[in-house]
């Protein structure tokens, strides 16, 4: 699996120690992590890459959000910032990867370019986000909704598993929640953001591609189905006289299954992921049956289109079966596409590195996602092994992550040098 | 919705008094009851009934199992039995008429027969078996199998919700567990069995038909299937690439749908009435589906048949979806026909009552069922509202009931009359 990178700029071998140093801190089993946002574990990884972003060069700070934020001041100090990053918490049966190899290598990057003796001409950022994951107080990517201001109310009384307040875990992990204020960036104090993740996905490891090139995240659309038919004994009640909420709701999952495949080319997904019957009897009918669906496109008109062709297939599916149904839309959300600049420097850059990259969207959702709302950003996706992510199973090749930071690093010298312009 | 009776020779008056006298034990909200065996409320349940029969003139016993019998001697007082009868346990959150119509009804034909000085050349047992709801020891035809001698090893030692065995509940009920073998009924005592039910299922309502003659009880074949595919982020795995077990399982429980339904002459019946889904989260395609399948038909070959299109489906889809499969056969039970000489006396007094009645098979099982393997046995359905039962809202007109149990007395006449010859 290691690759011949005697041409690569990066010190790969630094990147590589670094991971699995990062990999020792919360490590559970042989190859998994769990560390939780704000947890000790959390704050031990923090203060590691602190004292790396320290050892090359950087001014750094952790902010009231939790964030880690490695600065490599630039030519022109007011300049708005160009911020690279990723996140270092971890699901609570994670893998080493995930957000590692954007803050990992996002630090390789700027340690190279000073090594290098390359002085931006703007600031550069290297930042650890804060709780991307979500997986302790049910919602994610705090630390960059936070710089940006776009924290919701109550926010910080969100409760853990174990009833401690995020305001508490916060004040614990040595942040002040009555400061938050100071730690959010100005309107238009950042330019661009770059990120690079693994993918999660399987695509680049069934093209047999290392990188890949994002073209943007598609938002999901996440709706519940309702249907209610009639319950009755399975014995007794003719097939043509039942009401079977069960038998509509697997005509309709399969009948999104066949909407989200229709076009093989396109990168629509669809999915059904909870299903709940009642009253659950193996031998009544089931009268009532909720279940999700998870419609993502990086098109929001195709996606609009698929949306409205399972509606019209929940209606005549109900009908057939004589249900009455209800759908409620618990998130609609829009993709955010890449910038067009930024992608076309990686086109770029891949073809000088002698890389054919794949252009994929993103199906989950990044740091990236938040950052979309204020800045161009861009990203890059790192080849995954059987697409197996949020498990210590996940793994990547550091001869592909490494190849992967290499385009973080040309990428970043060549879009401040259009910024520059 | 009461018919005129005048032309029928039970007395329907003192039927409904008595449904209704019952319908007070135990009684939950309106129309409910709750008579769990061999509770107190079945114990006073049983009194009740066992002074009516004593009222009737019966000889009455309380056997060991529990059940109540009622025996009006015969003319031969050696001669095999003709038994009629139900069960008056009911579910936790039963209705009024369930087992009920089927016991009070045959006291009801004993006693009009008394009453018309008609003495049986064999004997007449009425009967109202213990448990045979199954639903506080979770195991059924309790006592109906006792009497045949067919109790499975350490049935007594099952235990309800609270924690007591069957064996201290029957001590409470006033039986001797020790004495079970004395209550035994000597092999060839009986000779055939006539049972009245209420349906349970809606053909008879929607067919706007008073009673049915049941041509046998169709028993179930229950399998369990579960399906493994692989789990898979909702929003980054491209559908061609997908082992979605649910899919799978969708498809699956359509094809049961259409296997059941092809032929609409045919009374089969195919339900999944349970589902369960892993890892059950929105954003995740399911790895594992497990669902049940509850298959009925009176014609054993049809249903053989039935089961091997539903066998050769499962593997399709599973290799279509690259889903590894497992079933499991969880009961077997074959079909158990209604006597043929008795369905043709109920035919010929259905015509002299100016009946048109639906010949039809019993998805649910009752007393009958055990009965089927030591005698003939014939059954009358009585229609059920909207098919409803075990619940509050079960419902049954007296007009229909009357009509059900003056065909009771009139098929238990006739066959006394060809038993003599």
């Amino acid at each position: 699996m290691w690759m011949t990178t005697r041409t690569l700029i990066i010190n790969q071998h630094r990147l590589e120690k670094r991971i699995n140093a990062l990999a020792e801190i919360g490590k559970i089993g042989e190859t998994g992590v769990c560390r939780l946002t704000l947890s000790n574990e959390d704050r031990q990884a923090v203060e590691t890459v602190k004292k790396w972003m320290e050892e090359a060069g950087l001014t750094t700070k952790i902010d009231h959000f939790g964030n880690l934020i490695g600065r490599y001041e630039g030519e022109n100090p007011d300049a708005p910032i160009l911020m690279l990053g990723s996140h270092i918490d971890s699901q609570p049966y994670g893998g080493r990867f995930d957000g590692v190899i954007g803050v990992l290598g996002a630090l390789e990057v700027v340690q190279t370019m000073k090594e290098n003796m390359i002085i931006p001409s703007i600031p550069i950022e290297v930042v650890a986000f804060s709780d991307e994951e979500g997986c302790r107080f049910n919602k994610g990517l705090f630390g960059v909704r936070g710089i940006l201001g776009k924290l919701e109310e109550d926010e910080l009384e969100r409760i853990d598993k174990n009833g401690v307040s995020r305001r508490e875990a916060l004040i614990q992990f040595g942040c002040d929640p009555d400061k938050l204020a100071d730690s959010v960036y100005p309107a238009n104090s950042i330019a661009a953001f770059l990120e690079m993740h693994i993918e999660q996905g399987p695509i680049l490891d069934v093209l047999e591609k290392p990188v890949g090139i994002v073209t943007g995240i598609s938002g999901p659309l996440w709706l519940t189905i309702e249907l209610e038919g009639f319950a009755g004994h399975a014995g007794s009640v003719p097939m043509n006289m039942r009401k079977d909420a069960l038998v509509g709701a697997a005509k309709i999952i399969v009948a999104l299954n066949e909407i989200a495949s229709q076009d093989p080319d396109s990168p629509t997904v669809g999915t059904v992921g909870s299903i709940n019957v009642f009253p659950d009897s193996r031998n009544i009918i089931p009268e009532k049956v909720s279940f999700t669906v998870d419609l993502r496109d990086i098109d929001i008109n195709r996606r609009n289109q698929l949306e409205k062709q399972l509606r019209e297939k929940i209606n005549s599916i109900a009908n057939e079966h004589q249900l009455s149904y209800k759908i409620t839309e618990d998130t609609n959300s829009e993709p955010r596409y890449c910038s067009d600049r930024i992608m076309s420097i990686m086109r770029t850059e891949c073809k000088q590195m002698g890389l054919d990259p794949v252009e994929l969207m993103s199906g989950p959702f990044h740091d990236s996602l938040a950052m979309s709302y204020i800045c161009e950003y861009g990203m890059i996706f790192v080849r995954c092994k059987d697409g197996i992510s949020h498990n210590p199973k996940e793994f990547a090749t550091f001869g592909d992550i490494s190849l992967g930071t290499e385009l973080l690093y040309k990428t970043t010298i060549k879009l401040m040098e259009k910024m520059n312009k």
